[in-house]
């Protein structure tokens, strides 16, 4: 190995060990002060999803160069290869950091809502108000960041106590990406359907965080039995959800579209006429 | 925009314009003199599947820093979020260059296949002689790119004609790391079979190519009915490549997985048990 790839190595491990770590990122953690009310809120410039900031200009070159494949890791992730992982693996952490930070998360996320509204757009309606759009709540419809930036952004184990704890503050801002979409949706009279994996015991919460950030006029929130209703939390997300996809099938609705983070969001029939995959690197939900 | 950004960008569009257009690829193309034997090729050193080499760096970072999102464009082809797609955007195609040639598409190649092969390690197999692994040939155990790195990186329309010509060569190398999860599944007992959307008149080609780059000891070669016959070739890929699928599960087969380059050849049940969908940014087969 040539000296200066050595040295370079040796610069990327003691990041790794020290710079790069949890309780850095946490210097930079300002939670936003503005909420965006629930009308005018497309007219508002809102760039940032979060006030967290990089510490670093591109995490993923530096472990590219370390030969850290965390880009590699990623993608498979999205397209469905890499799965029932529990943690972000610990050298991915920077990586993962940096992608959800920087502007690469929005950027994908940009194209995948974009790609939605042209379809969207495209359709030829039958305007009967029994067409419904499913969204996932989570890394879809509000984002965690500010939790997860918090958390290793996915490289420490999932704690339910803390998460818990977080999502009862109601103050997770929106994914502005999806709320685009979602408003879009309203307008061409396709009627939002919030499903997820949160739990009646906090659908007071979840109602008002989605109205903070600018969410309102959906069809229905579907979410799961509380969570100390015996026996009814077994199994998977994707059993779940596309019972409850079946449900609103048989109840006369058609799923025009279906948008999640996760794949158990968009697998599984009914799974809706055409399904959207957002980027989501910090966590695995199968 | 500061001044150094305006003498970037000016540089990039000159380049778009010029530098990298597809006549500049062609300056480096050589076609790989050295094939690798059948039994042995486990032990050769090849970490190129092509003797094509990019011209710059990273068309990548280039093509971000000029606001161009490239690689959220492939993330949504990789994630099938972006479907229907006829070609690669123009403003893209030295980007899909630089992933295709440099070493990003070998690295998100080599992560499925590990995957892969750590999914099929794992597996308590039944050891019945029925047990099949379904794998696509173009782009998949074959790689066309010394084709497509004259025709765009898939920036240019599909040319039926010249691309059949392309194949009549026999000349296609392989994926190395499709053809490692390959040998890895026989050592395990796990069948491989071949299924292609490459027609009948070209079976014994496909096969001398196979042979040629290392692939032998196949379960079936599948491909579809002759372009002629009338009829035959009607129908998405998905429903052709399923139907197929459900032939094998009739006849007795399990299938164990399904690896292809495109969604359309591991969507449509039955699936397979897993399916691994290998990088592609170059075309897109419904």
């Amino acid at each position: 190995m040539a000296t200066a790839a050595r040295l370079l190595l040796l610069f990327l491990t003691a990041a790794a060990a020290g710079g790069c770590s949890a309780s850095a990122w946490e210097m930079n953690i300002r939670l936003p002060t503005e909420m965006l009310s629930g009308g005018d809120g497309e007219g508002v410039v809102a760039p940032l999803i979060h006030a967290l900031r990089p510490l670093l200009g591109s995490g993923g070159l530096l472990a590219a160069r370390a030969g850290v494949a965390c880009d590699s890791w990623r993608l498979g992730v999205e397209a469905h290869n890499v799965i029932g992982w529990k943690t972000v693996p610990a050298r991915c952490e920077g990586y993962v950091g940096h992608y959800m930070l920087g502007g690469h998360y929005r950027r994908d996320s940009a194209v995948v809502v974009d790609e939605a509204i042209a379809y969207a757009e495209s359709l030829k309606l039958a305007g009967n108000g029994k067409e419904i759009w499913v969204f996932d709540i989570d890394e879809t419809s509000l984002s965690n960041l500010p939790y997860y930036a918090k958390h290793g952004f996915g490289a420490t184990p999932y704690n339910d106590t803390s998460f818990r704890e977080y999502v009862a503050e109601g103050s997770a801002p929106a994914l502005p990406e999806t709320r685009r979409l979602y408003r879009r949706l309203l307008q061409l009279d396709i009627k939002p359907v919030f499903l997820t994996g949160r739990t009646e015991d906090q659908r007071a919460i979840t109602v008002t965080n989605l109205r903070r950030q600018g969410y309102s006029g959906w069809e229905k929130l579907l979410l799961k039995p509380a969570v100390h209703a015996a026996g009814e939390l077994q199994g998977s997300a994707v059993a779940y959800k596309s019972g409850e996809r079946q449900k609103l099938k048989d109840a006369g609705f058609t799923i025009i579209g279906n948008i999640g983070d996760q794949w158990s969001d968009i697998l599984g029939a009914p799974e809706g006429a055409r399904t959207f995959k957002l980027p989501d690197p910090m966590y695995y939900i199968g």
